[in-house]
């Protein structure tokens, strides 16, 4: 077993190569997901830490040898969901049921894994102008709180709102407000199988949320909370045991 | 057994005796019980509404045999929280454990069976600056979110703000915003022994918050929802069964 | 709105067209699903109980208006999983989340409809040997256990073992024990959009499980607790709201 | 900040001074206590372990700069709970409410702090029958869980069985079964104020569990888990805070 973190920050990458907003190129020069590893590496500096994106060579950057040698995959699309392609889509549902760390950013919301995941719409409210979004901690005991300030204070962000059509999840550990009046649950964690999964709202193609040092501490914090290094990655399975299989 | 709902109001009762503030004998000319029956009286016709306050004779109005006639009961309480008596809060404890529904409102999160039942300190942040409160609902399926609007808007309220220090709920219905941008569990349920527990944070005794229409339906889906009129009033026990006594 | 509970139990029905085992004619004269809808007529008889099976005519008898006018659906199916057409459990999934009670019966565990709404292998461990199973309550305050025997004792049955690769269930309610030692969580509801769901593992094809009454009444139960008669059903959507939106 | 895990075994000690049961001198040498805390010492080398019993001087060995200095404390007790003094019991909530890990053990269950955590009976069924008990995994991905055989099997075991008055854990992680048929949940966690806090029943005076090494491992684990070491020890406490007291 390799004894570092694996971490592979998965973007579409669309925004980013039609310059679209047109200022996604000075604020994000590296693309989300640049910032978004950069932002991990200072935090975990004994990790490895590789990207990928949607026009990625080879199954998206996600092939099967990449994913059984990532312990933790950070994920953020919005327009291009529908481009992933079913068979990657199963792949990494596999992974994460095998025990893969899933971290699933903002609009990741509508992708195909996390909405196969939680079999719900997924479905939200949203309004983009660039509200003041506020993130309180509710859980201070769960592992991805540590050292976070509550509220994290973000300036300008786009707005999600409830009903955020998801399961109950295993813990809710961040509430936000929004200028507007809104609620969100922004940072809440599921189980699937063998594997740990986080999402986490705050972060879009227009603002420089991903640079904020306490967005990535939370990421950083999620990524370790999500890792199993030493698990088999298996998914459960059935099984037909004799009586007393178990006995010695 | 009977067939009516049988809900008792709590109230301590003492901002209304010491006229405090000045204008909540014009607000809750029948006391914030009063207002809190009458709600309950509207949505729920066929049940027996009743009421008591701290100075009502015989144990505060919670005596055995009142405490083994109610189905339901609802507790507000804010500056005389010690002066229940022990005695009292133990026997409400034990009705709980045994079946008895509870719905615990507003700064009663202080009061001594709350406490009790959960364990934590119940601390959370206030500001009592008139701030309107936004109820979002984010569990539509519950039976006490049912018919009820999203958000509530409360113009004028006291603040309560994360973190609520709680255990975490069974249900989690209602997460309130307030206009200073805090945030808010207000609307949640436990279980404890055999009992059914709801705590619904809006309600202060400096605004009319219990003649909302929608406040009062959500007590009354509370009180529905909370009773179990046809069960044993027992507390679960220890036993030492011997082996096979489940076998015909 | 009408107020009877309208409630449909599907099956398959193959174990049944094919004689298979052969004594199941003599155990279930009308078929699986007929033991349960007369389980549930015994119990609710204000209630519209309905059946179908994958052969009947129209879109397995779960055609758009059937389903739109349906409160509950039970689900029991074994060997046919593959045959249920994907329109279908699209069009059952999408009911479920807009709030049709569904509950999920033993080796639908497997089906389409479960494991899309759960997201998880929804794979177990089992033994076909006739052994007892012992269903206990772990939470005698839910409405699904109201009046229920714990243990209730089913004299032979298929074992059903952990690990049973579900989601964190929103409520566990019963945990079943079997003679060769295995233990299984076998009641157990989940909320997807606004739908509530109910798995119950004791019945097979083998044994004369849904003959037992307490069996009928776990399921007549579970229906009550799963309807939401007078919920509009659709599923919670995307919205761009306003500013304010929610202001008078 | 000591960078050693600082973990503290506290048993009542009574069964032992009384050589009650007479063969626990010869089963358990240096005490229940002594057993578990080999069995953390060889599993988490570079930890602190430390010992207590009622009768240590000082507060039971549980004074204020005990537990300011400990980071899990584990909790063994059958006999004596009530020998614990009222203050201990506070001291102990009040640090477990503030970060501290807390390990429950077996007949812990009824100790005076697990109760006052819980709010509820904590009652149980029980039978002294030497049965085997079967400890089943439900969470794999729980970090408790992790490494450890599904079943564990213990050849002889006090029979604790449900129904087991707690809360809804935060998370279910064991299932037991016995030999006569009961079922039990085992291994629970739960969260209060900033805790958290580990159940798990294997472990009596008269059987030799805490040598098991899959029990060692077990609660190896949960130390590491309960292990806040970086923690701010306080309470959640009440604010009254400012408007935008948290703008920059």
């Amino acid at each position: 077993m390799n004894s570092k973190l694996r971490i592979r920050v998965w973007n579409e990458g669309v925004h980013e190569a039609n310059n679209e907003p047109s200022h996604i190129g000075g604020m994000y020069p590296d693309g989300i997901h640049g910032a978004i590893a950069a932002g991990l590496r200072s935090h975990l500096p004994d990790a490895e830490v590789t990207t990928a994106v949607l026009a990625t060579d080879h199954e998206h950057g996600l092939a099967e040898e990449v994913l059984a040698d990532t312990d933790v995959l950070l994920w953020w699309g919005h327009i291009a969901h529908a481009e992933v392609s079913d068979a990657v889509v199963e792949r990494v549902h596999r992974h994460v049921l095998g025990g893969m760390g899933l971290i699933v950013l903002h609009s990741g919301h509508f992708s195909k894994i996390f909405t196969k995941l939680l079999g719900t719409s997924c479905s939200l409210a949203w309004r983009n102008d660039g509200e003041r979004e506020l993130v309180w901690t509710v859980k201070p005991s769960h592992p991805i709180a540590e050292g976070v300030d509550s509220p994290i204070v973000i300036p300008e962000q786009e707005m999600y709102g409830e009903l955020f059509d998801i399961p109950d999840p295993d813990d809710l550990i961040f509430i936000s407000s929004f200028a507007g009046g809104e609620v969100f649950r922004s940072g809440v964690t599921f189980t699937r199988g063998k594997g740990r999964i986080f999402y986490f709202s705050p972060g879009d193609q227009e603002y420089p949320v991903y640079h904020h040092p306490q967005v990535q501490r939370v990421l950083a914090n999620g990524a370790k909370w999500a890792a199993q290094p030493g698990l088999d990655r298996s998914i459960p399975g059935v099984s037909n045991p004799a009586r007393e299989w178990f006995a010695e």
